[in-house]
């Protein structure tokens, strides 16, 4: 009985911590009485476990259906159903002569229900090994160590300085934060990003514990911040523990050589693609230290599945990022977003699809009616489409279209979606060069960038930094464009967080950033209204957020010379004599026959009635 | 009676000559039984006509409707009906106390259901001002007479010019004719061009007579080629005679100030657009020189669409080219081509819209299921998206949705579109610099680009002298671009006709486009063949259209060396073993693990089975 007391005080005590004990594992490690699916499939990993016949003690309600082996010899999968109406205790299944007591934890009131991130909010992504050091990191038995000066290398940013930084990015204006995965990335290299992971239910300990994520994820809720969870379901870590003993050879996709994805995710709506090439971009490698998973085995699908459930409940998560989203076999795509929505209605998952055309991110989006029938459940996909087109706007001359007319041109593309409103815009993220650095190093077009995601019909994504103006080189450059939040660490010089030591420059655009997204909180129109733009002229670009009662006028001028801007076209949306708000500036006036836009500027004026 | 007399003769005599007599017209000049819909509205334009009660001799089977004036005196709108059976013969309208005889003509056999262009056909682009002089061209009473050291002057190529080298078009292997506008353009300068109409109904006298355009659709029918018409519906040249006398005020868009059309053609999809703004992109005026219709008046609606017609059935077209297609009235469109598509269920029409936007072209084909329930029957529409990623294709690095990578995700957006194999696509036209220039004088990418123009899934589109290597400024210069055709006129230093004074390279090319294009008229699997194509890889891209028993594959090397191209990922489509006949140099070879591809070049196999 030794084993039963070992796990089921692992168990109950601090849930996922039995990464380390790889001869006992049963994933996932609770459940929940009254999730509206009643069905429930264990992985049991234990020596020669494949073939025994688990028994079930009584218990109203739940029923042991089937169980049955893959090809190791050490798993077993078994399938429970958890009738509604079963109160939450304590199932004990006899497995092999032991027997494992396992629990079913009531729901936290409202959990089904809650409200994921949307339009009213917005993100602030993080890197957590680049943000700040709070102390709860602990190298435990992972293997590689922390390096401050190797920019591939792990920081040492870790849970508790995220929390201790959380009334920054509440300060911020932002309602949400997006930490890139915190899951265990157990790999003797480059293990600091985290989209590598070795085990699906533990925290990296050198973040902290699973207890920490939980404290920081309540600490951020209590402040207004909502968390969205990073999930990769494409691929795992080279050293993730499956990976020594298998449950079945076709749990990973395998080849005959090492084969790579060729990115060429067309293939999945091309109607003329070839089998051969579909099959090299959803089973192809992302790369040598990352298996690539096959959701096409059911046990598999079932277990991602599972853990994406168990994080959202266990921790009260309002949202989920998607990495890699179209590399994941897509009918499994399918079905697991239909799954995470029919637990969590109202729930958000953005997906990460790479791609500049809408016709391909909108095929993912619920709602889309698609030419091959295909039907996606995920709410929001990231709009890589529309910061491509707000990046050229701001570098390229303007032509028919080029410059402002790509973002003019590219926001008309909504009626490709289903849910326009619901797309995630960013300035940037860990995969992409640091968008001050992108334009060049002018704070007026980066303050335009960022006036825009704050304004127009998308939930706004900014990148930790950018509100200090951070840079990158211009090619990618993963270590420099994670680059260490100042101020996260002891001894920093500069410090974001109370403003020591930063550039006049970037205190300004920091309080810029403050004030937009501080405004946006609260101006409804943003969050909900009717979006009316107007085709670029000279340079500057003006679109209009409104309903029956309010008004916001954007306007853009990417000039180097102010914008005498005629406002006799807009007679649709305003009018001479009605007196405006500069929602940055603080300055009121009276609109007239013109307004003078400065140069390199985003205005924002709320009119008044 | 004397007017009577005049106006009958002329219209039975040579029927659209009446252009000169200003003070008596009637148009349509002639109409026929047995159109599928009856109706038909006269425009009679003489002094003090609008008030005239008109009354109809008894026709077994026409009767006269109503009639109505507009707002100038001058123009009188009667309305018939000729219901089916009538006989052909002639009408006598009495109007204002004269007898109009109106011809009423049998229509030739198998006019509606004659057979439009199609995917088996390819497109021979002409602007007949530069491409040969043959002597039908009279001045008669036109403004702007001929200067051929004027680039944009009139350079003298006419009809009978064109006539002359028909087996030259044919014998390239083309089976279809798009001449730019040849309808009377009397402006003082400029007006080679042919898109400012003065007069609808009549060939510009300086390309010949009507007559000359009849017996030159005639020859190209005998010598295998369509001829398609470019039709405008947009606008008209300032100098076109409606505007001394225009039947109302709102026959033109008429604006407080000029007022231009700003082009922003997304107006038209764009959930966000402003009413504003839609109007000035359909009503502005396209240039100084070219007043806008106003399509929304249904007098105007009615003339263009039997204007239309007229030429469709006197002439026997194959099919339209629609000039600046989505700048007319959007719901005008809709009845215009369901009109001209009724009567001519098989026939086919191009729109032009000059976006790069799939999602944008589309939504003016055909079937398309439109997100604002817009429909259209307009059949066929210029790829302007894939000629742009053609070019892209062949200029840029390849990268992640670059270089060769454009093509392949361009030809993948083939689900956005009703029917993608009707496109039109074109190497270049009279509004594009010269492919040549653009490809930078390379020959093999430009041969790359027409054995791509001529093998994917589109019917092709060649601007003339592309087939010898025509150069011009890359950037826009519609002078130059449409250089006269060497050899056109007599003295010419070089004749693309028979070959004299042309380069090796030009010489090699031509030849190399004739073997092409006669190749592909008899490749049936490029007509109506499926396409499978593969992600491009290090400067390789391929493709294949198939059937059940033909397999052509298409390999496009843009590398400057030769590459080496391993076979086993195309197995879906062939096999080691299989003899293959490479199409443009005529050696067969067996297929083994891999082939060679010429640097910079494309390569045609026919796949034996």
């Amino acid at each position: 009985m030794k084993a039963l007391i070992t796990l089921a005080t692992a168990l109950l005590m601090t849930l996922p911590t039995m990464a380390a004990d790889t001869s006992h594992r049963i994933e996932p490690p609770n459940w929940w009485v009254g999730m509206r699916d009643t069905s429930l499939q264990l992985m049991l990993h234990a020596p020669g476990i494949a073939d025994a016949t688990p028994a079930l003690a009584a218990y109203p309600g739940v029923t042991l259906k089937a169980s049955h082996r893959a090809t190791s010899p050490n798993y077993l999968f078994i399938d429970l159903d958890i009738a509604p109406g079963t109160q939450p205790g304590e199932l004990q299944l006899s497995v092999a002569g032991e027997t494992l007591r396992y629990p079913l934890l009531a729901r936290a009131p409202g959990s089904a229900e809650r409200q994921g991130f949307g339009p009213k909010d917005a993100i602030y992504l993080v890197v957590p090994d680049r943000f700040a050091q709070g102390g709860s990191g602990r190298q435990a038995d992972m293997k590689e160590g922390s390096d401050r000066a190797d920019p591939g290398g792990r920081h040492g940013g870790d849970l508790a300085g995220l929390r201790q930084h959380l009334d920054y990015i509440a300060g911020l204006g932002f309602t949400q934060v997006w930490p890139t995965p915190l899951v265990e990335n157990n790999s003797a290299r480059y293990s600091y990003h985290g989209y590598a992971a070795t085990d699906f239910y533990r925290i990296d300990p050198r973040f902290g514990s699973n207890d920490d994520f939980g404290a920081f994820v309540n600490e951020a809720r209590a402040k207004g911040l909502g968390v969205i969870q990073d999930v990769v379901l494409n691929h795992i870590g080279i050293g993730h523990w499956w990976m020594a003993d298998l449950p079945a050879p076709d749990w990973i996709n395998q080849w005959p050589q090492y084969t790579e994805t060729h990115h060429a995710r067309m293939t999945l709506q091309d109607p003329y693609a070839s089998a051969n090439d579909r099959k090299q971009f959803t089973d192809g490698w992302f790369v040598h230290g990352m298996p690539d998973l096959n959701q096409r085995r059911p046990e598999l699908a079932t277990y991602l599945t599972q853990m994406t459930l168990w994080w959202i409940e266990t921790y009260g998560l309002s949202g989920l990022r998607t990495d890699t989203y179209s590399y994941s076999d897509r009918e499994f795509l399918t079905r697991w977003s239909a799954r995470v929505m029919q637990e969590y209605p109202h729930l958000n998952i953005v997906g990460e699809e790479w791609s500049p055309h809408p016709a391909v991110v909108s095929y993912w989006q619920r709602g889309k009616r698609n030419h091959d029938g295909y039907v996606s459940y995920t709410p929001s996909m990231m709009d890589f489409p529309l910061q491509s087109n707000l990046l050229a706007a701001l570098t390229e001359a303007d032509g028919a279209h080029t410059g402002l007319t790509r973002l003019y041109e590219g926001l008309a593309h909504d009626f490709v979606y289903p849910d326009p409103a619901n797309l995630v815009l960013f300035d940037g993220n860990h995969d992409t060069p640091r968008i001050f650095s992108l334009l060049k190093n002018d704070v007026g077009l980066t303050k335009i960038a960022l006036a825009y995601l704050a304004t127009t019909r998308r939930i706004p994504q900014l990148f930790y930094g950018s509100e200090l103006l951070m840079q990158s080189p211009t090619e990618r450059d993963d270590g420099r464009v994670r680059a260490d939040m100042p101020g996260g660490w002891a001894g920093d010089q500069a410090n974001a967080f109370t403003g020591a030591g930063l550039s006049d420059e970037q205190r300004d655009m920091q309080d810029w950033t403050r004030r937009l997204f501080t405004w946006r909180k609260t101006a409804g129109v943003i969050h909900d209204g009717a979006l009316m733009q107007f085709a670029p002229l000279e340079g500057v670009y003006v679109f209009f957020r409104y309903d029956a009662k309010r008004t916001v006028m954007v306007v853009m001028n990417k000039n180097a010379a102010p914008a005498e801007l005629a406002l006799k076209r807009f007679n649709e949306r305003i009018s001479a004599g009605q007196r405006a708000r500069d929602v940055l500036g603080g300055q009121t006036l009276t609109l007239g026959d013109r307004i003078t836009v400065p140069a390199r500027s985003p205005l924002i004026l709320e009119i008044e009635r």
